[in-house]
C-alpha cells in the first residue's frame, strides 16, 4: 500500500480554466520565451511595461474556480431571478425564439465568434443574413434602406434627431418628441439633445395632428402604436411637419406593421425600432438590434453599417459593407455618429425569426397578439373596467383611479407584471407568448368574475384601425420563402455559416480587437431562460441574480482597472466614450467650469473618440504624435497651454493604438490634471494592462472597457459590444443613471447626473454572464498571467515577422506591447504588392486578415492575443514569411506585376476548373501551404470584392428574383 | 375600427410543428399528388397500403402543442428530478463533461445527426474520432484492438462470454464469474446464458486465486476494481485460468487504469467495461459507450464495429469500418453476435474527453478521484467505523452490521446517495465531481463528529497497492498532447465534422434508416442537468420526472404500435430484437411447449434477425421469396407445415425490407397462430405504418421498435440506437425486467420473466425526451401526416426515377411504401458501372449516398423520409437523373470504361491541381451539378477508399507518429 502520496491539497483542484484559456501551454510559452531572451513573464512584463505605470500587488479578486463549478455558482445566480409573464411592454416583449435559431446561430460558435466582415470575401454568410435583416426592416417600414442594426430603440431615435438635424440643416434646434413616446427613448432623446443644444419640444398629437404655434423645428418623433397602445392616424402630422420643413421619424413596432400601414406609406423620412420580439430574448434589457431606415437620399447619411451588394472579381454577385467612407475612424470629428458596433448577431437572429416564419407567418402571429388584446380588453371592459377607447394592436390601457397601485401588486402576485403608466392607469402588453392563461390570471388580479374567453373571443371585434390597414405586400423575396421547415432551415444556416471564416476554424489576428477565446462555460448561461426571459423594467425583487452578478462584476472590474466605480450600462464602446464625456463635461459644470470643452486627441486616435467629443458638445484639438508614435508631448504641453482654461479633457489610448506602452504616460496625466484638465484612457486595449497596470492608477480619471475584447464577449460577427465606463471617485455622480429604474445610476434627479446612454438601466444585460463568468474562471492572477502571455505572443509575432517585415513601433526594451504594426509601406513602393494583396492572400493561406491600414496606412496590425497556441501562432508566421516571399518573386519579376497569387488572391474553388491562363500553377494558388492544406482548406465563396461598384450602384436589400436567376 | 375578423380559436396556435418537421409544404405536396396522379394523401394512403390493416380511427393520443409549450413540459418533468451527490458507483458515476466538448459534440447538428459511416470518404471526421477512441481503450487496458464501442458494460461482457465460447470451441458450457461482479452485469450474463445453455458460476476471487474444484470452464469475468471497491491482484488467477485452457475478461474501470496495472498486463485475453465516467453524463441510466478489446488472435472474432486504417485510390491514409465481412446482414444466423449499433456518439464524447485532458489529465482525475476516497475512508475509520481493509481506488466499503439502511437513509437525507450493498454494508464511490463538502456530508450523516478533511488528507497514504501501480505509458500519441486549449479544442472538432457530410448539410436518403429531422426542440432537455445527472439506481422518488416520462412514453408507443405493454429497457433495435424473442421463448415455456425452437425467417430479412434468434437459442429456417420480393405464402406454409410442432415464431418486417406493403400479411400471422407460433413483426419500417396500421392489430404479437429511426433519435454518426420492445398482452409478462429497480418491469421474481437485456432499468434513458417530444409536437394527426408525406416522397422519387432506373419491388397500385429500390443490376451489366459508382458518385454532387446493396445486391435503396422538401427531393432526383446521363455516356463509350467520372469518384480538392489526365475535364469531375456549386460544394477529404488494403493490414488505431510525419 503507497503511502505518503499527494495530498489532495497538493494535486490541486485539476487544469486550472486559465490553462484552457491560455494558448501556449508553460512548455511553450517557455520555448517564446527563449526565443525572446527573457527567462518568465515577469521578466518580459518588467521590461516591456514601464515601471511608473507597473502594478505591484496582486489583484484583489476571488480565486479561481473551476468551470463546473462556476456554472454551479451561475445556476445558483439563475435561480435567484424570478421569471414572470410580462406584459410590461414599452418596446420588451416575450417571443419565441425559434429551437433551430437559437441552437445554430445563439449558440454556434460559427456564428458568435466571427468578427465584424470587413474582411467581405470571408464574410458572405453573415453579410447575406444581414441583408435579410435590412431587406426585412426595409420592406416592415415601406422605407427603401435599412442599415444593418443599431444598438436600441432609443439611441436609434437620438441617431435619427441628429440625422433629422443635419439633412434639414435647420438653425431651429428643436425637435418634437410624441408625448406617447417609450419613456426610456425621451430618456436618451434628453440625454443627447442636451450638449448639442437640442431642446425637446413634447407635443401631444392624439389629435391626429400638431398643436398650434409650435414654432420652428427640424424633426419630429412619433411613438406608432404609442406607449399608451394607442394606434393613431398621423397622416396629417407627417404631411404638417414636412409643410414645416422638418423630417418625420417614426419609431414603430415591426411585428404590429405586418396589420398596419407602414411608416413610409405615411410619408416618414426615418423608421427607428427595435427587433427584439423577432426572436431575441429579452435578457434584462438587451442585446438586441434596434434598427434605422430611412428614405431616399438620407441613406449616405444612415449611422452605423450597411450592406450591400456588389461584385468580386470574376464578376459574380457579392456582398460588403456598403460605402465604408462614411466610418468613424475616417471622418473623426466629423463623423455624423460615434456607432461603431452593430448588433449583428441578433440583427442575424431577428433575420433569421422573419426567414423562417415568412410574411403570413409573422402576419399570423401579430394577430394572435391582436387577439389576444382584444380579448383581454373585453373581459376588462364587460367588468367594468375603464379600456382606453380607440385603436390599438398589443397594448391596453386601462384606467384606475387611485387602485392603479393596488391592481400592479395584485397582478404581479398573480405572476403577470403589468406596467404602472401613471398612479391611475395600468398598460397590458400582449406578445407571442400571451396565453389565455394569462388573461385569465389578469382578470382574477382584477377580481373580474366570469369572463368568459371563449365567447369574448367569439364577440369582440378586432381594435385595428381599417384606415390603417396594411394592404402594401412585404417580405417576397423567395428567401423568406424558402425555409419553413427546421430541416430546410439547419441546412441554410450551416451554409452560411460555412462561407465564413470564425475563430472556430483560425485564428483572427485583429489589431485592436483582441479576437481571443470565447469559452464555453462562458456562453452558456445567456441562453438559460432566468438569464433570457427578464423584462428590463420588471420588478427587481424578480431581478435578484442579475443585481448579484451586475454589482459584483462592477466591482470586479473596477478592481481591475482601478476606478472606483463602474456603469455597465453602456451597450457599446462608442456609448461608454459618451458617457464617460458627458460624466467629464457633467463635472466641468457642477464645478462652475462649464467653459472647459476642449478635448484634444493624439493623430494617431481611433475615429470614434473625436466623434464622441463632439457628441458630448465638446471641440476636438489634434495632438501630433512621433515618428515612434508616441504622443508628441512638446506639442501636448503647447496645446495644453494654449487652451488651458478651456481644457475638459484628454482622451489618450493605452497601450497607444501602435500596440506600444508609452514611457511618459504618468507625466501626460500630470500636466492635464495641472491645467485643471480630466484624464480619459481608451480601453480598447486593456487586454495589455490588466493585471500589469491600472490606468485609474496611474492618473487617468475615466475609461470605458470594451467587454467584448478583454472580457470574452464574443464579437458575434460585429455585435452585440458592451462597453462599460469607469470612473474614479469624483466623476461617479456623473455616471450614467436611469428614470424606470433609479438604482442603475448614482441618482434619480437629472440635476447632476447625465441621464442615460443606453434605453436599457443595466445595458446589455443578458450578456453580462460572459465577463462575470471569465473574471471567476480565471482569478486575478489567472487574468495577469492571460496578460503577460498576450504580450509574450505579440511579441514572438513580432520576433519572427521582423527579419521580413519591419516592425514599426515598438516601446521599452524595443518591446511591443499586445500587439505589432507590420509596415509594408517600403514593400509596396518597391513590388506593387500592397497590404490588401497580402490580407486576401493569407486568406488562400486559410487565415483571416490582420488589421489593414489602421492606425497607419500601408501598414497591417497583429494582435494575436493570449488564446492562440503555439502551433497556430507559427502556421501564422510560416504564412506571412511565405508570402513575403511570394512578394519577393513579384518584386523580382519572376510574377508578373498584375498576373500574380497576390493580386489574383483570394482565389476560389471556382477559378480551379476553368482554362488556367496564370503565370503560376493552381496548386501555389490554392494550397500554398502545402499540398496538405488540401484536406481541411476553407475554400472562399466569392473572389476579391469590388467595393467601389456596389457604392456607385447602391443595393442594400435582397437583390430582385430576376436577378437571381442570372 | 375592423369587427369581426379571426376569432383566436379560428386563427390557432400558429404554425403547428408538424408543418416545420414535414419538409413539403401544403402546396407542395399538393404538387407532388398530382405527379403520381392522386388528389390527396389519403388517396394516397388508401391506394397504398393494403385494406385489411389500414386503421380506420385516430390514434388516441394527446393533441399536438408546439415547441414551446413542449419545451415549458419538458422543464416541468425536469422540475420533478432531484439531483443528489451521486456515490452509488457501480459504473456510473459523476463526471464533467467539458463544457466545449458538450456544445459542439453533444449539441451539435453536424456530429448527432450524421449517419453511420458505412461511406467512409464523407466519414473520415468521426472516423478520426473513433479511431483515437479505439486507441484511448487499447493503450489504457493493455490490450492491443479495440472496437469502436458496444452498447454498455453489462452487454459487453455477456458478448466476451460467448467470445470466450467460440474461441475455445470448449464443451464444457461453464463460465466463472467473479463474486464481486456488479449486479446487473451478473443479471444480463444470466439472461444470455440462459438460452445457450451456459452455466454461470460465481467464484470467490479474494483469495487471489480460483477455489479449488471448480470443474471444467471455458471463461471467467474478473471485476476490476471490484463492486466492493477492493483491488486485487490477478495475476494467479489469469495463469490458472489459462493453465485450465480458458479465457479470462477483465471488466475493468478506465480512469482506475491510469493508475494501476493494465488487464493486458495481467494476461488478460478480453477487457470490457464503460466509458461512461470520460465525459458522458449518468443520464440514469444511458446512452454511454460501451466497450470491448482484445488480445491478438482475437479480432477479428469482435463484436461490433470496429475503424481501421487503409488507403484511398491515390494512396493517402484514409479511414473505414474494418473486417465488415463480419457484419450481421452477411453472416445471419452464423454472426458472431447480433450488435449493429454501437455508441457512436457518446464514444466521441469519451474519445474527445481522453484528447481534451491527455494522460497527464486523466492520471491527475484518477488521483483526485482517488484521494477523497481515501480521505472518506480515513475519517471514518477514525471515528471507528468498520472500513473494508485492503487496497481501492475510489469506493470504500463500509460495515455496519444491522445500521445499513439506516446510514443509507441520512446520507439520502444529507443529500447524497450511497449504495446499500446488503444489510450490514454500505459503499461509497468517490468521482471527479466529489468534493470536501460531499465528503463532510457524509461524515455528519454517519454521525462522525471532528473529522478534519485537511488533517486527514496530510495524515492518510493512497490505497493503492505499490505492486499494481501503473508503471506502462498509455496515451503517448500526438492526438493526446495537441488540444489542450480550448481553441484548440474547438477547431479540432470542427474540423473533423467539416469533413463529414450529416444531414445539416444534405439528405441522407438511406433506405430503411429513416434519417428524418432530429429536432432541435426535441434535443435540447437531454443535456438539461436534470435529465443528464440522474444515477441508474438512485432512489425512484428522485427520478419522478423520468418515470412520469418514461411511463407516458410506453403508452403512447404502445398506442401507435396496438400493442398492450411496451418496455424501453433494449438499448438498441438488436437488444429489443433478443428481448421480444425471448419473451417468445418464454411464453412457449410457460405454457409447456418448451420444445418450440424453430425461428422461420424470410430470405429477404435483415441478418439481425437470424443472429438473434440464435442467441434466444432458437433455431433459423429461412423463408423464401417471390419475385416479387414478397415472402413466398406457399413456401411459408410449407415450412409450418413441416415444422408445427416446433414452430417458436415467424419474424417479418413490415413493410418488407424491400419498401412494399405486403398484402398478404394478415393471412400470414393467421396462419402463424393456427400452428401454435407467433408473429415477430421486425419494426424497423414503422415509419410507413405510424398512424396508417398497427402491428399490433393485424396480427402480431411482438415487435421491436427503433426510436432511432422512427422517432427521431439521431443516429449520432453510428449510435446511440434504441430499440423499444412491444408486446400484447399475453407476452406482458415476459418483458426484460431488473434486479435493482424492479418496477422497471414485469416481476422481480426470476421465474417467468426473462431478467435485464441492458445494464440500466430503463435503458438509454437520457434520450428518451427525444422521441417524447416528437409525439408531443405532432399529435396522433400530426404522426399520421409525417408518415403519409413519407409514403408520398418516396412514391414521388420512385416516381421521377423510374424512368431511368428500375423501381424493384412494388406493392397495390404500383406503390411503394416509404423506400424504393432501384435496380442497377441490368445497367452495371451493360456499361460496367456499378452500385458503388454512383454511391461514390453522388458524393460529388453533393448528396450521401442511398443504401448499397441492401436487401438486393447491385441495387440502391432510397428512403426520403417526410422530413425532406420538395426542393431537396428533386436536387436528389435531378443529380440520379444527371449520373443515369453519365453512365450512358460510358455505356456508349464515350467515356472509358475505368476513367470516368464514375470509376474516379468521389474527386477531391487536392486531385483538381496537378496534371489533369482525365477523359473528361475538372468542371465535370467536381461541379457536376453546375458551376453554382462551387460556393456551397462539399469537398471529401480522401479519395475512393480500398477497404480490402487495410483489411489485409489491419491497424485499429492511431498511427504511429513516424507514419505522421510522411
Amino acid at each position: 500500500m503507497g503511502a505518503g502520496s499527494a495530498s489532495l491539497i497538493e494535486l490541486g483542484q485539476g487544469l486550472p480554466f486559465e490553462e484552457r484559456h491560455i494558448g501556449p501551454s508553460e512548455t511553450d510559452r517557455a520555448k517564446m520565451l527563449a526565443v525572446l531572451g527573457y527567462g518568465s513573464l515577469e521578466e518580459l512584463s518588467e521590461a516591456a511595461v514601464p515601471a511608473t505605470i507597473r502594478l505591484t500587488e496582486r489583484l484583489n479578486l476571488p480565486p479561481a474556480r473551476s468551470e463546473a463549478d462556476v456554472t454551479q455558482e451561475l445556476r445558483d445566480l439563475a435561480g435567484r431571478n424570478r421569471v414572470l409573464r410580462s406584459m410590461i411592454g414599452l418596446g420588451y416583449y416575450g417571443t419565441v425564439t425559434p429551437a433551430v435559431i437559437r441552437r445554430n446561430v445563439l449558440e454556434s460558435p460559427a456564428w458568435y465568434t466571427a468578427y465584424t466582415p470587413y474582411q467581405p470575401e470571408i464574410s458572405q454568410g453573415r453579410l447575406e443574413a444581414l441583408l435579410n435583416f435590412q431587406t426585412m426592416v426595409a420592406d416592415l417600414v415601406g422605407l427603401p434602406v435599412s442599415g444593418a442594426s443599431l444598438l436600441d430603440e432609443a439611441t436609434a431615435a437620438a441617431e435619427a434627431m441628429t440625422l433629422s438635424l443635419r439633412a434639414t440643416r435647420s438653425a431651429a434646434r428643436r425637435f418634437l418628441v410624441d408625448a406617447d413616446v417609450f419613456p426610456q427613448t425621451l430618456a436618451v432623446l434628453q440625454t443627447r439633445a442636451e450638449p448639442l443644444g437640442i431642446e425637446l419640444v413634447p407635443v401631444d398629437l392624439s389629435a391626429g395632428s400638431l398643436p398650434a404655434g409650435v414654432g420652428p423645428y427640424f424633426g419630429l418623433l412619433v411613438q406608432y402604436p404609442g406607449a399608451s397602445g394607442v394606434v393613431r392616424d398621423l397622416g396629417a402630422v407627417v404631411e404638417q411637419a414636412h409643410a414645416d420643413g422638418a423630417l418625420v421619424t417614426f419609431a414603430a413596432d415591426l411585428l404590429a406593421l405586418t396589420l398596419l400601414k407602414a411608416p413610409g406609406e405615411f410619408g416618414a423620412d426615418i423608421a427607428v425600432g427595435t427587433t427584439q420580439r423577432f426572436g431575441v430574448p429579452m435578457g434584462f434589457g438587451g442585446p438586441h438590434a434596434g434598427y434605422m431606415a430611412v428614405r431616399e437620399g438620407l441613406a449616405r447619411s444612415l449611422p452605423g453599417r450597411l450592406v450591400g451588394v456588389s461584385q468580386d472579381a470574376h464578376g459574380h454577385r457579392a456582398l460588403r459593407l456598403a460605402l465604408q467612407t462614411r466610418e468613424q475612424h475616417i471622418r473623426r470629428e466629423k463623423a455624423t455618429s460615434n456607432i461603431c458596433t452593430a448588433q449583428v448577431l441578433l440583427a442575424v437572429v431577428a433575420g433569421m425569426y422573419a426567414v423562417y416564419h415568412g410574411p403570413d407567418g409573422l402576419s399570423a402571429i401579430a394577430r394572435r397578439v391582436h387577439r389576444h388584446a382584444v380579448v383581454l380588453a373585453a373581459g376588462l371592459r364587460q367588468a367594468g373596467f375603464e379600456v382606453a377607447d380607440g385603436a390599438f394592436f398589443d397594448t391596453v390601457a386601462v384606467r384606475l383611479p387611485g387602485r392603479a397601485s393596488e391592481l400592479w401588486h395584485a397582478a404581479r402576485a398573480a405572476g403577470v407584471n403589468v406596467r404602472l403608466a401613471d398612479p391611475d392607469t395600468v398598460t397590458l402588453s400582449c406578445d407571442e407568448t400571451t396565453t389565455w392563461a394569462d388573461l385569465q390570471a389578469v382578470w382574477q388580479a382584477f377580481g373580474v368574475e366570469g369572463a368568459a374567453a371563449y365567447a369574448l373571443d367569439e364577440a369582440a371585434g378586432d381594435a385595428l384601425p381599417e384606415a390603417l390597414e396594411r394592404e402594401s405586400a412585404f417580405l417576397t423575396h423567395p428567401v423568406f420563402h424558402s425555409y419553413r421547415s427546421e430541416t430546410a432551415m439547419l441546412r441554410y444556416l450551416r451554409r452560411l455559416s460555412d462561407r465564413d471564416v470564425a475563430l472556430d476554424r483560425s485564428m483572427i489576428p485583429l489589431g485592436s480587437c483582441t479576437m481571443k477565446l470565447n469559452a464555453t462555460t462562458e456562453m452558456e448561461p445567456i441562453t438559460w431562460p432566468e438569464f433570457a426571459n427578464i423584462h428590463p423594467f420588471a420588478p427587481l425583487e424578480q431581478a435578484g441574480g442579475y443585481l448579484a452578478l451586475i454589482g459584483q462584476l462592477e466591482r470586479w472590474l473596477a478592481e481591475v482597472t482601478g476606478y472606483d466605480r463602474v456603469s455597465v450600462q453602456p451597450n457599446a464602446g462608442s456609448q461608454g466614450e459618451f458617457a464617460g464625456l458627458m460624466a467629464v463635461r457633467a463635472y466641468h459644470r457642477a464645478n462652475g467650469q462649464g467653459q472647459r470643452d476642449v478635448c484634444l486627441i493624439p493623430s494617431s486616435a481611433h475615429g470614434t473618440n473625436a466623434a464622441s467629443a463632439v457628441m458630448a458638445g465638446m471641440r476636438v484639438i489634434v495632438v501630433a504624435c512621433r515618428a515612434n508614435g508616441d504622443v508628441d508631448v512638446d506639442d501636448l504641453r503647447e496645446k495644453i497651454a494654449k487652451h488651458r482654461d478651456e481644457l475638459a479633457v484628454l482622451m489618450v489610448t493605452y497601450p497607444s493604438t501602435h500596440g506600444v506602452f508609452e514611457e511618459q504616460i504618468t507625466d501626460v496625466c500630470a500636466s492635464v490634471h495641472e491645467a485643471g484638465g480630466q484624464v480619459y484612457v481608451d480601453g480598447a486595449n486593456l487586454n495589455a494592462l490588466v493585471g500589469l497596470a491600472k490606468p485609474g492608477r496611474f492618473g487617468a480619471d475615466v475609461s470605458h472597457l470594451n467587454l467584448h475584447k478583454t472580457f470574452c464577449i464574443p464579437h458575434g460577427g460585429g455585435g452585440p459590444g458592451v462597453g462599460p465606463v469607469a470612473v474614479r471617485a469624483h466623476l461617479a455622480p456623473y455616471l450614467p443613471n436611469h428614470p424606470l429604474h433609479p438604482i442603475a445610476g448614482p441618482g434619480a434627479q437629472r440635476g447632476g447626473a447625465v441621464g442615460p446612454v443606453s434605453a436599457a438601466p443595466w445595458g446589455s444585460a443578458g450578456i453580462l454572464p460572459i465577463p462575470w463568468a471569465y473574471i471567476r474562471l480565471m482569478g486575478g492572477d489567472g487574468l495577469r498571467r492571460a496578460t503577460q502571455a498576450a504580450v509574450l505572443s505579440a511579441n514572438y509575432v513580432a520576433s519572427r515577422l521582423g527579419a521580413h517585415y519591419p516592425v514599426l513601433y515598438t516601446g521599452p526594451g524595443n518591446l511591443v506591447a499586445h500587439e505589432c504594426i507590420l509596415d509594408l509601406r517600403e514593400i509596396t513602393k518597391q513590388t506593387g504588392v500592397t497590404v490588401e494583396d497580402v490580407a486576401k492572400r493569407l486568406i488562400d493561406y486559410g487565415f483571416h486578415a490582420p488589421t489593414m491600414s489602421f492606425p497607419v496606412a500601408g501598414t497591417l496590425m497583429v494582435e494575436p492575443t493570449e488564446s492562440e497556441d503555439l502551433v497556430e501562432l507559427d502556421r501564422f508566421c510560416d504564412a506571412m514569411i511565405a508570402i513575403r516571399g511570394e512578394i519577393e518573386k513579384v518584386g523580382a519579376g519572376e510574377w508578373d506585376g498584375e498576373d500574380n497569387p497576390l493580386r489574383n488572391s483570394p482565389h476560389t474553388a471556382g477559378a480551379l476548373v476553368g482554362e488556367w491562363t496564370h503565370g503560376y500553377d493552381r496548386a501555389t494558388a490554392v494550397f500554398p501551404a502545402g499540398p496538405a492544406q488540401a484536406v481541411d482548406k476553407y475554400w472562399p465563396p466569392v473572389a476579391r470584392i469590388d467595393g467601389a461598384f456596389g457604392d456607385r450602384n447602391l443595393v442594400c436589400s435582397c437583390p430582385p428574383i430576376e436577378e437571381l436567376a442570372e
